[in-house]
């Protein structure tokens, strides 16, 4: 709703489909982020920004910074400008919680939200949309509850702070202030609207068209009497994947009748299939993502035999051409979850020249992997209930600007 | 959504609109009752309900069952079957609070459901539709909530029992189990239904396609934990105005796709203008209607100015030809609201063979009015705010089927 934003049907025309329920890229081919972040109307994250939060957090940038996965923003620099005056914001990020195991690209918003956190000592609201879940999918409304919590407990063990965090489900949360900020943002939306944002059909039932203000509302501290209460000019910066950017044009283009700042927005990339970078990886196909519950054996089997690899066909031909590593997904994800910069690109020089094989890379991925799942199981493990319910309660958080 | 049941385009040629926004007869005449009740595909009240109501209530039928204002229903002979083998039943009712004071038509319903929750012993939950008012009206939602408290205080006035009474605001209610509830309504209803149902158009916000579930969902003993926990099967009747039919077709509809049964409805008439029946009294024309705030000289006036007379222009003209009471407002609001029998009888025989004049017909009405206006301003002045609050505080009711 904002002047340069596309509508669905302008999507479907170009046969690049970015909505929050649907991504895939044209022709079956890559997403052209080039062209989304121009077509949504969102700004590329540039160089100068990155060095102001290092300056501003006396910090490196996050990985997924220096490496352009969280690329895209929208009044980023708003944000920054107004922290560097000594204003605070919130953040906000959420999750659908459609499936019992969450796999590496679900942890993304996750792991850099905790990091925004971490460096700029801000207060979180993590939103699970449960009820979003029991609309879009056949799954009883119990069912959603219970994923959700199960979800709470992977988000928590991402390390987040509980004296400055609040994780609340949908269906528990909705109501008072909340719903009232609902029925303001519904209000504000027509139907046309909503179908030129979300694409609806007339045989879409109509808690579909309901949802989005649901998703709105936690842009808006006053939805958050026990956080926020009397806080209504702060700040909200929402860590979140590109395709959920429909939901945030629209409540950017509400929040101002409603005397709130516009949200913030820091968008990611889609973490790639291991098939392939053609779009987001997909929770019906096992194969095609590395889960958090995965054994070493799974991930050495997943990388081995489905990563989808850019070196050539045979030994001979590798050392002679080298792997295109702007295809191959064991380098792609290695730039996610390697830390090392130096490491990185040893590997890509290396292997783009012939000098490593696939085998090399992707045992090198296969250790990185297992690391990083083995250190969110043992984490994940160490969740009981009662952290679930103290994390999920609805309570003040008084150090939570400390 | 049930078999019989018509769309707003069909209500549109027929020339004739009843909707729970608009009410209006072809061209600008009476609504025709009968053609709504087959429209509708709801059941007539006969005199063998009416006499099997006395029988199990072991008391006279109210005044408004008598002669007719409740004279619709689906399946009130179902939920006087159950009662008859012991099953209890709740009732459920509503006011959307979009003005200070009430006029007697607002009256109508919580007379009633007064008598039915005093005749069967049972519990009752009225909904204010705060949310509803904010959605349709230009009103702030504050507004809206201080409407409703205001509204809470007439209809307690009506002599409510408070161990059986919960009276709720949507905009402090909505939540948890009630939220599951409206989630579960809204995924079961397309877009095109809702159309159908309520002749929304594209350019209507999405407030109102996300607002009938709201009003769905006190038709399910679910919604309402506190009271009606583990009591699933629990029966509900609504009595209300004709015009809120088509939230309860499609209610019924959904009903026993989550195991509920459908919800009873016992349906009145609307209380006709002043001026006279064309459709129901406008709140925004403050001469239609006799409002509970009116004073004695107030009613004295309006009737004696405003309300439309079937009598005859001069008094020799009515000596001759009697007054033609079909049309007469001073005979229909006597009808219900004067409530011996004989005494109406006798009027409608004597005035309509011109025995009787206009002005001794609205000085007997002037009297009934005044006296019911009084009485109800004396017990709203007793309702404190601290009645509101016990009536509107969420607890369970232990005596409510006592």
């Amino acid at each position: 709703m904002e002047p340069s934003t596309e509508t669905n049907q302008e999507q479907k025309e170009e046969q690049e489909v970015v909505t929050p329920w649907e991504v895939s890229g044209k022709d079956g081919g890559k997403i052209d982020y080039d062209k989304l972040v121009d077509r949504f109307g969102c700004q590329r994250i540039d160089q100068s920004l990155i060095q102001r939060v290092e300056h501003l957090t006396s910090l490196p940038a996050h990985v997924f910074l220096r490496r352009g996965v969280f690329f895209a923003h929208r009044d980023f620099a708003e944000i920054l400008n107004a922290y560097e005056k000594g204003d605070k914001f919130y953040l906000y990020t959420g999750r659908g919680p459609s499936s019992e195991a969450l796999h590496l690209g679900h942890l993304i918003p996750f792991m850099f939200t905790k990091y925004l956190q971490d460096a700029f000592k801000v207060p979180l609201v993590i939103q699970l949309t449960d009820d979003e879940k029991f609309l879009w999918k056949n799954l009883t409304v119990d069912e959603c509850r219970r994923l959700a919590r199960e979800n709470a407990k992977d988000i928590i063990a991402c390390g987040f702070d509980i004296s400055k965090t609040f994780i609340f489900s949908d269906f528990d949360f909705v109501g008072g202030a909340f719903y009232r900020n609902m029925v303001e943002v519904a209000k504000r939306v027509t139907y046309n609207q909503a179908v030129g944002i979300f694409g609806f059909t007339g045989e879409d039932h109509i808690g579909k068209v309901s949802f989005p203000p649901v998703q709105a509302v936690p842009s808006f501290p006053s939805s958050f009497p026990h956080l926020f209460s009397g806080k209504d000019n702060l700040r909200c910066l929402i860590p979140c994947a590109i395709d959920q950017d429909p939901y945030f044009r629209m409540t950017r283009d509400v929040a101002p009748k409603l005397g709130y700042h516009k949200p913030a927005l820091i968008e990611a990339l889609f973490f790639p299939a291991l098939q392939g970078e053609t779009g987001k990886m997909s929770a019906s196909d096992p194969n095609s993502a590395i889960y958090v519950t995965d054994s070493a054996k799974d991930i050495k089997n997943k990388v081995n035999r489905h990563a989808f690899s850019g070196g050539q066909d045979s030994v001979e031909k590798h050392r002679q051409l080298g792997a295109n590593i702007e295809v191959d997904i064991p380098v792609k994800y290695l730039s996610f979850f390697l830390e090392d910069d130096a490491e990185l690109e040893h590997i890509k020089k290396e292997y783009g020249a012939g000098r490593m094989l696939t085998g090399e890379v992707k045992q090198r991925l296969v250790q990185v992997l297992t690391e990083l799942v083995e250190r969110h199981r043992t984490a994940r493990a160490n969740v009981t209930d009662e952290m679930v319910d103290a994390f999920m309660a609805v309570r003040p958080l008084p150090h939570m600007f400390d």
